[in-house]
């Protein structure tokens, strides 16, 4: 362990990657990441995340931990992080942390945002950004359906097997669904926005953001897929609710790509 | 020829192609739709296009023009087009177009734009559509030294050499070079705005709108690369005015990287 806590904020783009957590054999943004540390100052060393992306998920704010002995000025870090990591990849801030800082332990929320095309025109520029789902979605419908996820709840019918956690209840503070004309704080802050002279305008972007405590593995994913459920018309708005209530993963809707998935934001 | 005349409007990611027109033994767009045209209606058939893009030059409204004999309706076209193509190349609106229809000749106006990231955080989400130059860039003087060009001139100082033209004039209605955080036109309708949550913000990204009657090989990149000498302060305002009246290219800017260009529009 060094002496001095650092907390690095990271941008990727998830879709040549098997995901944030180190493997065996695959590419990961932590690896990469430790990688290119190691570049800049020969220290072969750990990091911590706030949150384990999948493979194929994308960030703008991921927040990485560090300890280390390097004396290197933060703005030296970033510079030199970014010097050699791949184009994919980038540091876009970096701070000193208190003692002991730890990205996962110490996050008290993290914002994730998911974009779905309902237009039937391929959105060329943002195919590998946003989930093509070529139907009219009611997002309003979604919205309201999302609200009785909003809450303390146990969300064992949105989780994927195959994830190892001590509970499966979790909080989610805030759920929103838009769309793209709508401009709201997902809208403005998407890392893409749709030309509005392309067909595919904004009007066929709906956008799902979810803040919470934590989330179950491919909890997110799966809420989007229940409450795209609803937004087709297949299911009442009533339905997503009596999802939750159900505590049973196969009651929920399918798993939505991971490529429309960002992680957005972390606080601490 | 066919009986029917169609224009289409096409969007591609130009990463993957040499450019536009057919060549042996490498991918461009223009092959690319001419089999996805085959493969729909089973005819063998040239199509033409308003620009001939380069190599790794994108397009969010090139217009393809074809003759056909086949009957099937507008709105088939363009469905059956893009459940083909690859993901990269979308059709994005099919009309029908009057006898003799020609996708060069017939147009009468051109608008590129060309994108610029200035910040010194790599933008992870836009780095294939836009040319990283992580320098301070003077976007008010770039636009008053590019006024120059505005207007009918012997463009030959901003021709790369192994083209062929009758005549190296040609007409820029205009030029207008922004900052992002002007929202100018070419802001608004880009395919991919920034996020405000990154570092590498809107403020970091500079814009340059070209629109005129054609364009010389290179001559939009050679105007940029120009542009960018004075945006650095390496050049006085003056000087492109200059560059212009030399009619000579050992005269002229870098030709800038064909990734940050965009063929936007085409008015006939």
């Amino acid at each position: 362990m060094g002496s001095r806590w650092l907390k690095l904020t990271v941008a990727y783009d998830g879709g040549a990657y098997a995901g944030w957590q180190v493997q065996p054999d695959v590419p990961t943004v932590q690896g990469t990441v430790e990688a290119a540390w190691h570049e800049i100052t020969q220290e072969t060393l750990r990091v911590t995340a706030a949150g384990r992306t999948d493979a194929g998920v994308h960030a703008l704010g991921q927040v990485v931990g560090l300890a280390t002995e390097s004396r290197l000025p933060t703005a030296d870090v970033a510079r030199g992080l970014n010097a050699v990591l791949p184009g994919d990849v980038a540091v876009v801030r970096v701070e000193e942390a208190g003692e002991g800082f730890h990205a996962t332990h110490d996050a008290v929320a993290k914002h994730y945002c998911y974009r779905i095309h309902t237009g039937r025109t391929p959105d060329v520029f943002n195919r590998h950004w946003t989930w093509h789902c070529p139907h009219a979605l009611d997002a309003a419908a979604m919205h309201r359906a999302g609200q009785a996820l909003v809450g303390r709840h146990d969300f064992s019918s949105f989780e994927s097997a195959g994830s190892e956690r001590p509970s499966p209840v979790r909080t989610i503070t805030e759920l929103t669904v838009t769309r793209g004309t709508d401009v709201g704080e997902s809208q403005r802050d998407s890392p893409l926005a749709v030309s509005e002279r392309l067909p595919c305008a904004l009007t066929e972007r709906v956008t799902i953001d979810v803040t919470g405590d934590g989330f179950l593995y491919n909890m997110v994913r799966a809420i989007v897929g229940t409450l795209v459920e609803v937004g087709r018309g297949k299911r009442d708005v009533s339905w997503p609710a009596e999802v939750l209530a159900a505590c049973d993963r196969r009651r929920a809707g399918q798993t939505v790509p991971p490529h429309g998935l960002f992680l957005m934001r972390v606080d601490y």
